[in-house]
């Protein structure tokens, strides 16, 4: 880690105390958790001791965890189970338009396979319009999707007041809680959470393993079909290292959250107190009070975002324009459309996130040198 | 590893030098391979480092490698995807009575959704019938698929002779090799292979992470939907430290097939000639030459296999009666009854497989104990 790391909201380093707790589970203790031998139980018994650490900390049933290879299998297994489960219910999904590509696309091909689906907007600051959302259900509706904290521009969304909605209406409700889970308490009974997917890597944990709760009764079927493993609800040879990271994880995060949560949102707003004051022509993207404490977004006019990453590269300053996982793509991000960004803002967009290692001095390093990089390559293009 | 294992089937331990090649990856090198900046390329790098590594072994090219969670993922990739992709071509797909469930289970949630499948025969040594598997192509086959080696019996199946009947039908051809791959060579040249599929815990690499190899031009389709990873082809963030374990993993096994192979055969072959001798009423399943090497397969008449294993468990000794992903199934397995077991036999079943870190001792005391667990299991129950 020589660079100094502003994309924790791509991913995190895995925390040492993680690497160590999932060190053991390797070769000494590698067993196959279906199997029936002391090497099997071993692997099982871990798995569900991890199982219960996680249900713990989301306030949840052991039996309502499936751990999965991560946020995107989760949120495909909620979209196309929930829609598979409730083929005789209906075909209509709700989604908010600021979803993540891994609950949009799921839904996207259903739309074209015959779902019904309706996308509610934002407002400036993309916060779900409560209304149009309670509007927009329908007798046939069989699931409403709406992203704890948008990934890109960090707003945090009113999850347990549409909670309140979907559980009145008996709609199946999905919250996609990847960058809030291990950052901010999550409670799935607090939120009106049915489904919740989340991913270790986004909160210090491995990549590849992540977990999807599954509230008890609510309709749902495999995504990954082969062998009974998590209680038949998915299929495939239980990552045990993973899930065991991702336990410690949790545990690492539920005693540091809330004290690291406040630090890095201290750092967060002298960023966004400083960078408008060193920095004409730049706009503050995402909620200003009710965001994720370690997100900053910004827009620069008159700046192409690519050439931005690329000179704060050179200066070893690792950060990005929103989501990692589409960082390939030169078109303005769904979500700055839906807040109602031009083309031009939406283009000259940088994501600041933080997080366990950042310092001040990070902060201070940031500080001094975006405005050199802005004026230059507002300069010379 | 206080054990004795005997499970090698079911999960490898990773090795030593696997977890070593692992570590800088989850903390040093921990970045998301789609980042724009030098955390993300040296990920970036490390993933298209392992892909090479993986293309040779396999005799394939980069860009035909997808890194999936697993071979469940794989197979249901596999199978999916070459159906959706080819709807209008067709409806009619073939596989062995022997394949693995994540092929199986796929192929019978298409059957209920109105393909029509032909399930292949196997003759009594677990091998496949060529003539019917030729006489049941139609028109309408979108998608053919056998086992390298069938994951209970270990009988190897005569694949380059399928292979060369799907090539000359124009038939994308999918070839589980997970119990093969690390084992012996496989090139999906040689084996006429669309289509094969792999996972690292199979050969001393990590849980969690696989790979599905698909032919430039075999039509395919996603199963996971979200992001644009592994060239469009699967969604969800790199799993790039146990990416570099399966390239490790499979540069040990480049290293030592040929020896490891050679060496475990011959334990094995004591076990075939020994436990008949010492044992009444046992029969050998699978074929007794085209087989894989760490592969023995028994059955014990009068013996229930549950309690076989429970007995061996007792003394510190790891087996299974098959596949670990159905071990908590009593009925017996569907792979047995192909070959023509009774449900006696079926059900009074031992898979012995063995590994890197079999030793004679090993073997000596299993010959020591297994005929006394036995005797007393048909005397008392």
């Amino acid at each position: 880690m020589d660079q100094i790391y502003f994309d924790y909201g791509a991913t995190t380093p895995c925390d040492p105390l993680v690497v160590k707790a999932m060190e053991p589970y390797f070769f000494e203790r590698f067993g196959n958790a279906s199997s029936p031998h002391e090497s099997g139980r071993t692997a099982r018994k871990a798995l569900e001791d991890s199982r219960e650490i996680l249900a713990r900390f989301l306030g949840s049933q052991r039996d309502e965890i499936i751990f999965t290879s991560g946020a995107t299998e989760s949120n495909n297994q909620a979209v196309f189970g929930a829609a598979r489960a409730q083929r005789k219910k209906g075909n209509h999904i709700i989604i908010s338009k600021i979803e993540h590509h891994s609950v949009f696309e799921p839904v996207e091909f259903l739309k074209s396979h015959g779902y019904e689906v309706s996308e509610i907007d934002v407002d400036e600051n993309g916060v779900v319009d409560l209304k149009a959302l309670k509007a927009a259900v329908k007798p046939q509706t069989i699931l409403i999707a709406v992203i704890h904290a948008n990934n890109e521009i960090g707003s945090l969304q009113p999850i347990s007041q549409i909670g309140a909605i979907t559980q009145a209406k008996h709609i199946p409700f999905l919250v996609d809680a990847v960058q809030t889970v291990g950052h901010i308490p999550v409670d799935v009974d607090e939120l009106n959470a049915d489904f919740l997917s989340l991913a270790a890597h986004k909160f210090y944990g491995p990549k590849g393993v992540g977990a999807l709760y599954a509230r008890r009764g609510t309709p749902l079927a495999r995504h990954l079909l082969g062998g009974d493993q998590e209680r038949g609800w998915r299929a495939s040879t239980q990552n045990v290292a993973g899930v065991v990271g991702l336990a410690k994880a949790i545990e690492l995060c539920e005693q540091n959250m809330a004290k690291e949560a406040k630090q890095q949102a201290q750092l967060r707003d002298r960023l966004l107190a400083e960078v408008p004051q060193r920095i004409q022509g730049v706009k503050i993207n995402g909620h200003r009070q009710e965001r994720l404490s370690n997100n900053a977004h910004f827009s620069f006019a008159g700046v192409k975002g690519e050439a931005l990453l690329m000179a704060l590269d050179r200066k070893g300053i690792a950060a990005s324009m929103g989501s990692a996982c589409t960082s390939g793509a030169i078109k303005p991000s769904r979500i700055l459309k839906a807040i109602g960004l031009s083309n031009d803002l939406a283009l000259g967009s940088l994501r600041i996130t933080l997080g366990r290692w950042t310092t001040t001095e990070h902060i201070d390093r940031l500080l001094e040198e975006l405005p050199l990089i802005i004026e230059r390559l507002r300069t010379h293009g």
